[in-house]
């Protein structure tokens, strides 16, 4: 067991048991980078300042680069009783440089360090994920115009309500994915402010200049109030939030992509390369890919239930309590990641099946609706056309038949203002040709919203 | 049992116990006003683009404003079989009106109608949560001046570690309630599309002006696909999480009032208005405010905990599971609001005692940090001083003594870089003067910090 | 305003904010009943036992029997300035008979009250859900009798895998709810122990005779540690877990229902009197009520999140926050309540298309493995003849066929294994037969298991 | 990238986003001693029925065993592109002795397989989770026998309610935890059906003896319906919220030690093997092992959300979304071992601080309750007695004074009731001593709790 850095005032060694428990290093040796970074720039800025010899900031920098490639070749040795990163890291240094690498620490505690070490983690996760929101929204429209013009039952209640363009539907999912593209934008503005320089909790007692470490950092400001800055987390918990809602947009069209792989559907072939067989039915061909994004929404809600739970109640300052941060967003970074790396794959990977697709909207009733708005454009109130229209459903459903069997005499049996004309609006291109309204499933519509997209994320692209 | 709008296709009743089960007009009710006024917007725009004749606008418009008054003066008649407020509302209207009214449904349904509603209520629940934010923060800001200067022990791991000023421990629940406020700004942002006309999930046939009614009712935009406008939850998700988040600081507030409150800090008197007593114990004077608020974070992690399960996995377009929507929201709103303004009181009314804070920050070794910091200015590095004053510190407690009993000759035992100065820097006033950084706790910065404060809120009064 | 009871003490009044904030009374009244009759038990022990005159205890419970004739006639006059239920009932009392009312609260705390309250309220409702979980039971298997031989696809990950029972598929989710009600049975006896007598916290100064109320309010013991008893939140817990898993189970029948109800299974007719229409489409005809019961899954897991969140870190003994598990309770009693009276109604009313289920069973492939099993009965190792299965199954893909298209020389190329017995056991009756182990889906072994759980039921009456 | 043993359908490899995605032996390896042994019963069995050739069932057992032993001395080489620790194994399995190997799945499903594996996972684990409880149960009986007699005050709200003995106060934990102790017995009951033989779904073919099996792997009885068997996780999430739960028991004894080794209250002096020092302040010594246990409560409510957000909604019978049924468990396995032993590990290290606790009892209204019941003893009605002493205490504190300074006389201002022994009634020792009901904190009740929860031990010891 390694000397621990604080052990000058206590008699006993800390016990194996405790020492197993409250380690961190096994998993947040994942921020070294942002560690070293940091260290390097509060280094420099301790030298420029004056505060350590000018001297020990480059041997200290020097000693750390050296150590970040340790680490990278996987020479370096990670100890658990030295706690955590940021410990493991000190020592190292310290046994590498000598008294220079003892100097690292001064006017800085291990609270503020972590604080802005998990803020620069996050935010390049951040960028990331919206990297890879921004392949799965480029999958979408390239479906999305791959099928142009396929039309398809659109679904309330999973019962056929009214024809769609296949289209439209994904480019419903372009729009959740870009709310979600968004959300993470206004997240990484909640990281604009350096921790660096609160200390434990009170501030330092060394003339450190924070500004300095903030802009090297990539940080705008320094944060307003030093026991705030070491003990905040909000910006997890947005992160949390943030990548939870994310995955429940994937969860619905993991869902639909199930549904419409089923042999009952078969709106859809998925690809082998993301599809799983089963270990004792040889025909079975499974959509895996989907349940698992689907399944994996149950431990990203629980990551951010965790993370609240822990802050309920904590008083000021930092709270050990705090460590348990990490674990939950280190899984929901990389669940999120996968589960859109592998949506973008499956989606771009399935072909939709447009003859399916067509026929079911071919469907008895899918355009009631039409009717009964027929019957509104020749002045009846809209609360009777719809009772009107209601009944003839019925009537149909009690005869076996569907609405484009009926004749025009027929209709005018439920009401006088059906004319000729009435059999035309039945069709699946009449009904799809009038929903001419911004943000509605007329092809042409659909159109404009694909270009708007395309737009969007060219724009992204020069950003 | 009152006819369904829907009824026509249908050959039996709803059965009592289904009716009971679905019905949401016993909450929904809530969002009358909202439903009114977006169809008064409606009914505005059909009759100005000749969809319903305008005199029939004019009626409808005017029924619903009688509509209004006979909820405000409750003698309007609720009926649980009519489903829902809209429901409700349109009937109660065509039974008042006749025909004009049965016109009023005209390219809408339920679904565009639903998601207007509930945006325009969250825009404005979430303007008065900002008010009852802002009070709060003038609150602590006025508790902040009225302490200016005391001084108290900044707790890490609930444990003394450096001295702080009263201000700046509250002045730090100033910067979380201000990010409460901040996100709430962002959540307003996230309500300026208005899903009218978006119909049941494909748009409608009818040549409506979704902007004109975007316009009146307060919209900066129209939402951009009719299938994700009509089943997009995000909004409401994130207000849950916005809410849950700012329980939590409230949470972490209360927990400190309820620990100062007690008998072994003694650091503050809670008002009676905000205390309660015992059915048992004569003596008795408790917190019961801040446990509630405490309490409370609870039910507002649940709502979130609620809303994210309920979205999870469903497919396109709507279903009815988005009813459950309604339910932990108008409840996240009730017990924010009530807990901030309870906070607020509670703030407003308490006394802190002054000479118990100051007298626990005169501690035996709440300057150790000081006294370390002194050796690295002499150039010992950081490490090695705080290995040297652990060890001053457990010399004393073995000794039973405090470090402002030690003597230079004592010190230099342990270090020869110990001078007569060593003395002064273990004072209370010196360790704050010395935290003279942005953030930090010495008197001027946290002036600096209250006067932020201070412009900060005067803008928000301007605005 | 009244007076509070425990006012004292106190020199100011309660502020109208905290009275609205902290007042239970409005929800809490529903414990009236357990309240009334804890009460009357109690009074009925002191008086025996000589703390309060034998007179007074007649008064006191003749006036409560009187209070509880108020309540149910609905002539109480409830106030929330008397903060609870507890409150209310004792200081109407005290008005009607006087001093002797005064005697009640002897050697009682609120905090042991509503902890006997709050565990006979359990019980009951406890008794009533197994009930309607008896209720459902009965129509499983009643509908698993109707349709006995009737046999559809089972599926894996919305896949067709093997052809089961449609009795067998009902026949699981009998199992499930069995569980419930069996955990549902265990937290029953959790509920055995009294807490009445425990005081405050530390127990009581008065000669009580703890086991006298507990015997005659039903419970087996008596709580064996006051502190415990006070703060003990278990049974809730266990409530709200047992409910929601419950509504899980729920959840998984509604999801299915959903899907046999779509025209791409059309495996189910539901009742009109459990479905509802659209505002809009007038054909449509939708499962709402399977989705609103899928749906407060959400809410159900919610309410068991928010009673752990708002138990986690409460330090000994009642705190205030602990009011705070009536709500969730209240709602999750009522939702689960009724989801299982819709469910049951619901199923009750379903006519399953026997035409369409076995049809669509009578699949290319679902006996795939059958025809495995078949290899590995000539002696093939098992992985082996699962490949073998998987190459044929993929080469009538290629070619458009079906297994049961495959004449033994085409099987023979695959493998010399194949003789002309392998055509026989491709059907869906003989996949059937074979699975003729306990628990298995061959027809003798489901009417085993409809008869064990009749059986079951027959016991659950006589109990 | 090693051949999938489902690859017989398919064209196109499983892609490497997917393979990663999907992968479970990087965890479920966990799994792999109850996979073997489970296995092995099952190679026997169809070895017995003849199903395989008995050499091969030996073959098969031996080569089991030995690919045991390769997993032990961590000679086995796991392949995440075989998915999961069920087809690693079959498939060294295979590699090691041939075509046995390939007949070892005969007439089983990984489905019922995993639901075989993780049953006796969690069998094993609960076990062990039950001794870590034993062992907490005696420390907190050693602790109570320890301090037998040492009083302290009861707090409600954190105030300062009535006297109560520190091992009452203790003994209100061993109530917990022998509660979670019987949950885990509970929890035990509902594993003992053997799923094994439920095949994938439908049962099996082949003439299996599921009792055999179960018999050998310690189960009372067979699954009742192969569907249910095979997508039942109920056990799983009694197991997690039974875990939760405890974990919340923890949390409230981890923050009464936080609180009771503040300085403000010192009622506790912890181990400095339990303790952690500050990277920047030299005095400190932080209870960081119960702020741990408090924080990892987060983790254990997620944990148990996660599944059942995972579980919402599924149809039958197994979909992958299961697979995210294992990391959650063997997290809360983890925590809340690692949480029992250092809870163990920290009461038994720590020391109270007798007279800390027994001067704060000697507060001065402490025993006011005894003052109201002195009066009720008298013949005052319990409310008005309530009043009266309320109205002392107000009384005392708007004068500076304490009860126990009150002479006779001045009692008697307040009420004529008062005579001279009232005064004696104020004593802590004479409010101990008077709480003589069984669960009270009467000194001679709370050695009996002692004796009873010994011979709870004991009795333990004997099973």
């Amino acid at each position: 067991m390694s000397k621990k850095p604080w052990q000058g005032r206590f008699r006993h060694d800390t016990s194996d048991v405790m020492e197993r428990f409250s380690q961190s290093v096994s998993f947040d040796k994942r921020l070294y980078r942002q560690d070293i970074e940091g260290s390097i720039a509060h280094a420099r800025m301790l030298g420029e300042r004056g505060i350590i010899p000018k001297e020990d900031a480059r041997l200290i920098i020097e000693g750390l680069e050296n150590i970040r490639n340790q680490i990278e070749d996987d020479s370096f040795n990670w100890d658990p009783s030295l706690e955590d990163v940021h410990m493991n890291i000190e020592s190292a240094l310290t046994r590498q440089i000598g008294d220079a690498g003892s100097r690292l620490h001064t006017s800085r505690s291990r609270n503020d360090q972590v604080g802005l070490d998990f803020r620069m983690y996050l935010r390049e996760e951040a960028r990331r994920i919206r990297d890879l929101l921004v392949e799965l929204l480029r999958v979408i429209i390239e479906k999305a115009g791959e099928y142009s013009g396929t039309f398809m039952p659109g679904y309330t209640h999973l019962q056929r309500a009214q024809p769609i363009l296949l289209s439209h539907h994904l480019m419903a999912y372009f729009e959740m994915f870009r709310r979600d593209h968004g959300r993470l934008a206004g997240f990484m503005n909640t990281l604009s402010a350096s921790p660096l320089g609160s200390g434990a909790l009170a501030g330092t007692s060394f003339p450190i200049d924070r500004e300095m470490t903030a802009n090297e950092l990539g940080f705008s400001e320094v944060s307003r109030n030093s026991m705030d800055a070491v003990s905040d987390r909000d910006f997890v918990a947005e992160f949390l939030f943030a990548a939870a809602l994310c995955q429940i947009h994937l969860s619905r069209l993991a869902e639909e992509i199930i549904l419409w792989a089923s042999t009952e559907f078969s709106f859809v072939a998925l690809p082998d390369s993301y599809s799983t067989g089963s270990s004792m039915m040889p025909q079975k061909k499974n959509p895996d890919s989907a349940e698992l994004i689907r399944g994996k929404t149950g431990r990203m809600i629980g990551n951010l239930t965790s993370l609240l739970v822990t802050l309920k109640g904590l008083p000021m300052a930092y709270n050990r309590d705090l460590q348990e941060d990490k674990e939950p967003t280190f899984d929901s970074v990389d669940t999120l990641s996968g589960s859109l790396e592998v949506m973008a794959g499956l989606l771009a990977g399935s072909s939709f099946d447009r003859e399916r697709l067509e026929t079911a909207t071919v469907d008895g009733f899918i355009t009631a609706t039409d009717l009964a708005d027929y019957l509104v454009q020749k002045g009846v109130p809209f609360r009777n056309a719809h009772e009107i229209t209601g009944k003839i459903v019925r009537d149909c459903l009690d005869k076996g038949r569907v609405l484009s069997q009926m004749s025009v005499d027929e209709l005018r049996t439920f009401s006088e203002y059906f004319n000729e004309d009435a059999l035309k609006i039945l069709t699946v291109q009449a009904s799809l040709d009038k929903k001419d309204v911004p943000g509605g499933t007329a092809p042409a519509r659909v159109q404009d919203a694909m270009e708007e997209a395309r737009a969007f994320l060219a724009q992204i692209d020069t950003d």
